[in-house]
């Protein structure tokens, strides 16, 4: 009998495979609207609906490349130890010498994925798609929170490795933390290209698809106006992929699907990971 | 790292288990509401917020006991050809020896499983829990419709072994059918214990989950008010499991989650199966 | 070609069939939560789910027995020009020698339709199924409201000739008004034949149908916990039937589907409506 | 009394108008999201959210020139002889000499209404506004399947007469096939008119909704990011209503409604469907 | 104990604030689907997932400026009360020196509002944004409704003191109305600087959210696809707030949260008010 | 102008009225479906649609004497120190000398009120309505969750003082600990009663609102099927209140209104809180 697959597309790749992909399915600190611990199960539902040749890119989807590992298991109620297990999950991946895309759950998991990240290559500059700042330096008191996670990557990178597109949602103290650091570029194509030609070294990139508009993508805890279109994420993920600096790591997070009963927004989620891997495995390949 | 199951609670079972789980996607001739091809999907994943123990019976559920073998993959728009893949499954489930617990899609699906039990076990009875009798000989024109399941299986097995309960819509020609072969049975423990009693050899249990009233289960193709609650389905499944007539196969068809945007259906599916599930283990373990 | 029907049902009686059914897509005065407007076009669209045969009744509804007018067309905003239009379109049912039973909207559309069936039968009964007394003189002011329709009916028919069944909620004058007058019988099917074995001459029914629990009614304005399932109001519902006094007209008001987006609460809606024109058929037969 | 009018906006023609509305209510061969059946009567009750008057077109509506033949009905679970169907009553509606505006429905319903079209207008060219190629020559095995209408399509009239606009998500070989064939042209105006000014003869127009980005439109059964907005998609309308080439039928196809809660997919349809009535009556009355 | 606030934002002045926020629960004269009296509450739960600084606007919202003043009690079913109170209200507001930004509920709230403010500033200009054209004499029959608002108060302040943008739904005749009053600018920056260039006097603003496309606001009683993204809004009401007129008041109205389950309208709607009330106080302290 | 309330009902009493209502929205340690953090103010603005009136109890809510204290301000991705928040909230409450109704929120907080409850009351028995025991001695490792909160009040009160009644979900541990014990009881008022005249001294009553059956309230995390009905819950709350014994604080936890879109779960709480409110102001009055 033939059997549906159930996992990321035709991601069906073993453990030798060049890219490994990992549901991460934890949204603790979410302040607003909890959920995005069902966001990799939506993602490999919605990826069923896509095709695995990617027209902008020129290319298919290269199922036995790509290891899909399924969802870590995580307690509820301590970030602590969800961080330490996603950290170590990324280094048992990174020991395999596969690149990790990971799933969320809420931003806050990019924190430990760029940890280890940044143990294997020291010189990593953080590539996040985001609407939110995501620089305070506590909320609510608490700093390990998805409203912070950049501010403790900065802390783990520098903040001249930080390079932030389609923030449009802050204080007005992060609002200056951008500016006085310069880490906040125009979400386009030639704004990508002109802040990343300007460092050197590897790229970690994370996406937070609330960098899209709520109107394109409902389903996530902290919608907010004003956002990206797919035309214009995609030339910007164009620019990410062709700057000649390697990415090697991603995350695509914050997709929150009970939020969007019609399922467009894990569409476009799903839509944003085959994309991800489809430009990865070209890189992986070169 | 420790890896979340995707499958049904803790069926972990191999080749070997005596009892195998496949899903069955389809949903190409409901007449009015589509969406049970998400049935499978939506029970697997409600299944992860029960328990594995059933205080009802009083036991666990033996995870290695049941192999859960996934969905099937079928094409979409050719009854025929999907009731053949289906067939074709039952058989090489029944060639290993296992007993088969199928997930619908439609209540057309049962057509094809009773037609294999059939022929495994020529004295076989059909009991039928569902809202509707599913007796009409061809419905619009179509002989094979979930409308008209239980007929075609009467031709199957014979009109003697029908066991049919919790049915309250039909035409005045299908009530007519039933009060002549005296299939309809109370939906009640005692109801079920003499429609049993008063035959002979195996069973094969089909649950339309329209059975229960669609306040408790409103996520179904063709609701109907007036059904079951959890209790009054309890006691009818434990004095189908206490027959003393063993279950050779059973499935549980036509949940259709899009329908539910609350989950509960779903949930209440999964529980279904979940004492399917532990009831035939002990069977199969006697 | 085949055209699929767009009515309820079969019901394609023309001018000269004894019942009248007709929408009424009015919701002005809730308090709550509005959408009842909706609610003729979700019966008409549940209404194929159903079979044409009642296994209650034993009979099945006969199409060209019930002519169906469709929806009045009604300007939005003011009250009394709604219930005048009401009023007009229920004389000229009333005309043609037709009973009516009408779809709400709201609940206060039954006074325009209990006064002009009151003109035809100065004896008439209002038999009212309602979670609530709706018997407060004003609603923040306001004469005209679905909380104060009841006690409206009862100015023009008198108290005496108020019959409440299912009421569980009211404020403590209201529930004094009832007690007083012995209005609120127990929902039962011995408490209904009991209420009008007590009096005299035809009865009007009103359903409003947050009489039944919002577990299996939950698209309603006002949902109110505690009320009836499908068997206890079948078996309040015929009593009325049975009772010997005839229903000179009735209305099914307050289904509000945009609140159950299962469209469990729209077929439940339907069926009390099927089972009133099966019911009211046999009378009008009689 | 006044009756609330039940079909598309104003459309009251008769036999003899020179327009035909006719709602195709199927799904049968969806390979992801079922419910495209309720696309026309969602399309229907949106529409009276609209005016008559298109200020792009700067003409109204002209209602008796359009007659609303309401839905066809159709067999469930046979696609061989749900397409015939439609292709009889398409036939019917030609031989009354009337222009047809179908209402999906999934996309093989376009099928028939183009294989009836080109019997009429043997140089007729398809020019269709879709998010995917439909080019595949089987889906899992069927070769009639809404992933392969236009395929179809284009053995019927020749793969020089398709114009395809939109496209977005197809198979590497769906990609090669336009390109060697040039069917694929930009969705712009410009690029409208340059595809159909190289061509002669008739048109017959099909939208597949889903030619709208999902966050204008999420209500279909297989949303693909990065579409038009009303903007773009009325501009092209525009350059094929202008193109000097008559357009013999039109379908709109492939609206889902339970899948869009807020409703707003329909709406979007029906206006698209009121674009095309006004465009088409200016044509026909020429 | 802390407790978390309730009201939108940190707007916590008293009467002494320069700026009053009011809610106007009203929708009685919705001619499509009801349910704006729900958006006050919607606006506030929403605000919480707002920062309080406007990165546009390069300032902050100052809670101590803005007394939230909380919702009107209205009466249902009376449109001539509700418009009575709504007028006292403002009159009150107005008589302690505040500015009033009122949060509707339907259209029709504005005209009392426009009615209070002229009577303050009878050189007043009112500067709509909505889908809309409103400017029917009567709605079936019925002169004051959410479909007349801008002809109402266009008789209370003159035809030459109405300026529209947006607007791309209404009648042949609205059209002519506003093409013969040259009332309807393009909804750009620049349009609408040189719309308020051409005139003199203070600006009473009302943003009817229907202004803004369904796929960004599905959350309103009668979505018209085409309309505006939160860029072409902002800029537009930057222009606004720069023609150097000052804003005497302001409403944003139509907010239906039942239509919208994702939420992200009542998000958008948010923004526009906490935009206007940036603009606000900046122009109320200069 | 009148304003609206936004609290419970008319629960308008200050710091000296006996009762006081406290919001506590925290749903960190959710196993399955977070969202219990909305469901105080789900149950506030649901509350709306009730009586202040108790016909089961015969009695009025006496609104000032209930202080609704509004939510507590929770920091978000920290147990601990939730935990110490609500402990110091519900000592300044029973340091005015009041007695404490929380609104959860997840059963978790019930934890720190009985801590509270038990420094005022060494002799205090807890009375808990709930679907499942909550007895783990540790969920995935954690020991302060919604799933062992139960286990650690009995730490606290001594295994003799836990009273449980309706679970019908746990491990065979969890039920082999309630069977040790005997905490539980049948969910009846019988049940009730004997169980509470087995012991001595005041009471703590939780309920979990998965207590009652998912078909009557599916907001929550957690549903499991076959619970009570309104009836029976009610019989069950009346032998508490008749027991004889005092209520000295009260929880209603475990709503999680973003999974019941029509909005019944929410009512169903709100009319639990309502008759817990009426219920302690008589015993306070006493």
């Amino acid at each position: 009998m033939n059997i549906a697959p159930r996992g990321f597309l035709e991601c069906t790749g073993g453990p030798g495979a060049p890219l490994a992909l990992l549901g991460v399915p934890f949204d603790g600190t979410c302040s607003y609207r909890p959920g995005a611990r069902f966001g990799p199960a939506a993602v490999r539902d919605a990826s069923w609906s896509l095709e695995t040749y990617s027209p902008d890119l020129g290319a298919d989807l290269d199922g036995p490349a790509v290891a899909d590992l399924g969802d870590l298991e995580l307690p509820p109620g301590s970030t602590e130890r969800v961080l330490a297990a996603v950290a170590d999950a990324a280094r048992e991946v990174a020991g395999r010498g596969q690149r990790l895309v990971a799933l969320g759950g809420e931003h806050l998991v990019t924190l430990p994925l760029v940890r280890v990240a940044a143990e294997q290559h020291p010189d990593l500059t953080l590539v996040a798609f985001d609407a939110h700042a995501d620089l305070r330096d506590a909320y609510l008191g608490e700093p390990l929170s998805h409203a912070t996670v950049i501010r403790r990557c900065a802390e783990i990178l520098g903040p001249g490795r930080i390079r932030q597109f389609g923030v449009r949602s802050g204080t007005r103290e992060e609002f200056a933390w951008m500016r006085d650091r310069g880490s906040l570029g125009p979400a386009t194509a030639e704004g990508v290209r002109e802040a990343l030609a300007g460092g050197t070294g590897p790229l970690y990139l994370t996406v937070d698809v609330d960098v899209f508009d709520p109107g394109f993508l409902p389903g996530t805890g902290t919608p907010e106006p004003g956002g990206l279109d797919w035309r214009g994420f995609s030339a910007c993920l164009g620019a990410v992929l062709g700057s000649g600096r390697p990415v090697m790591g991603a995350d695509v997070v914050e997709l929150s699907p009970p939020w969007d009963p019609s399922g467009a927004s894990a569409v476009l989620a799903a839509k944003v990971v085959r994309e991800i891997l489809v430009g990865l495995q070209g890189l992986a390949g070169a």
